[in-house]
């Protein structure tokens, strides 16, 4: 067989003569879509197997915080416990809200009417979930306590579109190890199961028969390629393609403004471009997130990020996610984080942002002068947000009242321009375009028989960086996963 | 045979029992890129049959002003007349900025090497230029001179990157009436040549051999499904995708909050498509042009674009495709122009732009309270403005100093928010990914053997709505037209 198989181009299903491997579905990839899809798939009673390219499950759901977002009519468990009431009209407006123009109705509905069942599920496999809130404004929970804020909920504009209330559910676990915690949990669930798990196997591309079915993949295991027949369908769960530079600069290259690419070492888009290979419609390509660390500490937000015009663009207390975004649209050189020195508190030991100092002064007028800003700018606008934050109001951006406070001397600015050394971790937000049940699609909406997609292989819910919130990744992941593993499993191969 | 053809499912080569029509070099549509590229390919001594959707040639290029974007060193015959010197740098700078994180090198070079001899070429065909210059600041000439900045050449940042020098060529014909023009010109020299035209063929899908090459298409004609047998490549040259709502929705929605599609009824996207079902990859998806005509009349450079925030956003002396971005990113509800009534002119007698008037003021503070923008922001902006105006600078934008007037009172502005009836026309930026030489290409960056594509079916060198400027659509599409035809003409069959 030929060294040069490549995930575009799928092998004919008249052509093989051995299959190495036969099972009714077959999973790419072993993160959070791929093992919550083969436990669905598993219990709907079809044969399983899992072809992982690392020699241990996790994905890139290992690697997250695995704030998992649920909610909706009744509210999760935990929604309840803690008294906060929930429905799908304000989950789906939100995340409406979220995806903006991108946004794929369908999918938000079935992914919100399905949460409570969902955290049910999850909870059944043995995720661990505290009954607990946690209230600070954070990236992450690093106690044990569940249900947070996660996204830009309380934040204009999105608290215009539907009322907030917190779907963010970490895990009970204490410091950032939800995501490890996970997939300890979700794997031994796959153990309980019937379910073959093969590791150090590269999914190369699919296989298709004449009428465009998907019948199965190549894979290359023990220096091998070997053909992998599946009955009733393949899953492509095998994360984005951030860690594919040529791929990144291809279709979404503004996002290598950023600094760091966050995901697992298999986010190479190999399952975009299988899918891509069988006529399935890659959309949203362009879109990342991209995050500005700048809480904790939350005291940050008291501050103003000022462009290179000195003007503000942003109400500071949306999601960091949502600044990123809009940081990145800024034009001329230099983005800065203007505080009092009074709210920098523990920056230097508690932040993940590592912007450097671009400046301080006594008076906004010294400030001003170290970062260059144009005459006059900073002082305006600091002018105008002071008066406006001693009456509780901002007018210009709506940030809460919460986070209003005039600022005073000693002033400190941060540098938060891209490239100039301050943590701008991205992932990519592009991927095939499926139904709610992770059918893929073809460009002109056709359904590819035997072809699912979940997680970030697919496009989801999640669709916008200036829209983005913790949780709805591994959210998506697990929920799209689980959609996938049923619908492949009770599906009926017409070969 | 079927009624379901749809063009991202190719036929296999293996079963067709009849060809229709055999031709050397397959063109699918007959705008600018089409006609290019068929002359081109007779040149190279290939058999040439265009197919085209509509009952006429003509395309989008025949829609335009086909101001054809032209320079580099040496410049053009007109350039030097008129007294530009040009260089290749130059132009390669800007067009690079233009493109900014999604410029092609390889492309933009191309183009730019190629451009003085394009010119020339044109010139053979019979394309009138006058060897004078337009110097109004316009979206299009509308006497028959010639040459004219037709993007943000002198406009901030790109004068940073590039010196500005014009390259727009505008045919010699009064009015706007560059494109019927050009179309008529190219017709005639196409007719001069063995090329067989067929009209009201609809191209369906590509025929596509077990190796993966294109050899042909299906079309329809006269009611019937026939195959054509193309030996030696096909040259998909169909237009973009504007014109399909349901495609604009899936790959660039955000172009949905524009108001009049611009384009060929043809831009369906039917070309991408059949480039995609054989494994062609589509870059650039979301991506538009997306105009805010202010100008004509130019006065109205002199006024400042105002958001809701009351901020300014942007120097107003850019292209007026760079403004239409950016009041597309802007926040809250209102985007305004803001006027000296003096500088108003003419405008309800001159501007395509059709905005109402928002407001209008003896004092900025009236107007304001108008708009209801948020108190004391407008009165602080036009203050700093006009500070700034009265020195020749504008350290903010960096608007050049040839538009900057102190704004006097009585004030108008006219509103410019998206959906509030100003017109917006859009088109699309996104393609097929192809080499310089029109070869398609797979998101593993492979050629598919037979298969070119030209003018926007292609992502050429116009990649962003931020950096678009007149003349370079039909100047790629011209050009890239020909690249493909003599690439396709002299390739060398496998079968």
């Amino acid at each position: 067989m030929s060294d040069k198989t490549q995930a575009t181009q799928p092998l004919k299903f008249a052509d093989i003569d051995e299959w190495h491997y036969e099972t009714d579905v077959a999973v790419v990839g072993y993160g959070g879509a791929g093992s919550c899809a083969a436990i669905e798939a598993a219990d709907a009673g079809a044969r399983v197997t899992i072809f992982e390219l690392l020699s241990a499950a996790g994905g890139s759901t290992a690697l997250s915080s695995a704030e998992i977002y649920m909610g909706g009519d009744g509210g999760t468990r935990v929604q309840a416990a803690v008294g906060h009431q929930d429905t799908d009209q304000a989950m789906i407006d939100y995340l409406a809200a979220c995806a903006g123009p991108q946004a794929d109705l369908d999918k938000i509905t079935a992914y919100v009417q399905g949460s409570p069942a969902h955290f049910d599920w999850l909870v059944e496999q043995g995720v661990p979930f505290k009954d607990s809130e946690y209230k600070e404004r954070a990236i992450m929970a690093l106690t044990d306590d569940c249900l947070l804020y996660t996204g830009s909920e309380k934040a204009w504009p999105f608290n215009t579109f539907a009322d907030p209330c917190p779907r963010g559910h970490n895990l009970e676990v204490e410091g950032d190890n939800g995501g490890p915690l996970f997939m300890k949990v979700i794997q031994e669930a796959v153990a309980k199961r019937d379910i073959e798990a093969r590791f150090d196997c590269r999914a190369l591309t699919l296989i298709q028969n004449q009428d465009g079915e998907v019948c199965g993949l190549r894979i290359r295991e023990d220096m091998q390629e070997k053909n992998v027949r599946a009955h009733r369908g393949v899953i492509l769960s095998a994360g984005g393609f951030v860690m594919n530079e040529a791929m990144v600069k291809k279709y979404a290259p503004s996002l290598l403004k950023c600094s760091v690419p966050i995901g697992n070492s298999g986010d190479t888009g190999s399952g975009i471009l299988m899918g891509m290979g069988v006529g399935g419609a890659a959309i949203n390509m362009h879109e990342g997130f991209v995050s500005v660390p700048y809480y904790p500490p939350a005291s940050l937000t008291y501050g103003v990020f000022i462009n290179a015009q000195g003007q503000r663009f942003i109400n500071e207390d949306c999601y960091h996610g949502r600044v990123g975004a809009y940081v990145l649209q800024q034009r001329g050189r230099g983005v800065y984080l203007v505080l009092s020195v009074d709210d920098y508190g523990d920056y230097e030991t508690v932040s993940y942002l590592g912007a450097t100092v671009a400046g301080t002064g006594e008076t906004i007028e010294e400030l001003a002068a170290e970062l260059k800003l144009p005459e006059g700018q900073l002082e305006q606008t600091l002018a105008t947000y002071n008066q406006h934050a001693a009456d509780g109001a901002d007018p210009l951006f709506h940030k809460s009242a919460d986070w209003l406070k005039v600022l005073k001397p000693p002033y400190v600015a941060l540098d938060v321009t891209p490239g100039n050394g301050a943590f701008f971790p991205y992932f990519t937000l592009g991927g095939l375009d499926t139904k709610p049940s992770g059918e893929v699609l073809t460009p002109e909406g056709n359904v590819i028989p035997g072809l699912y997609a979940a997680g970030r292989t697919a496009c989801g819910v999640p669709r916008r960086g200036a829209g983005y919130n913790s949780g709805i990744s591994v959210g998506d992941a697990t929920f799209t996963g689980r959609m996938a593993g049923k619908a492949a499993a009770t599906r009926t191969a017409t070969h």
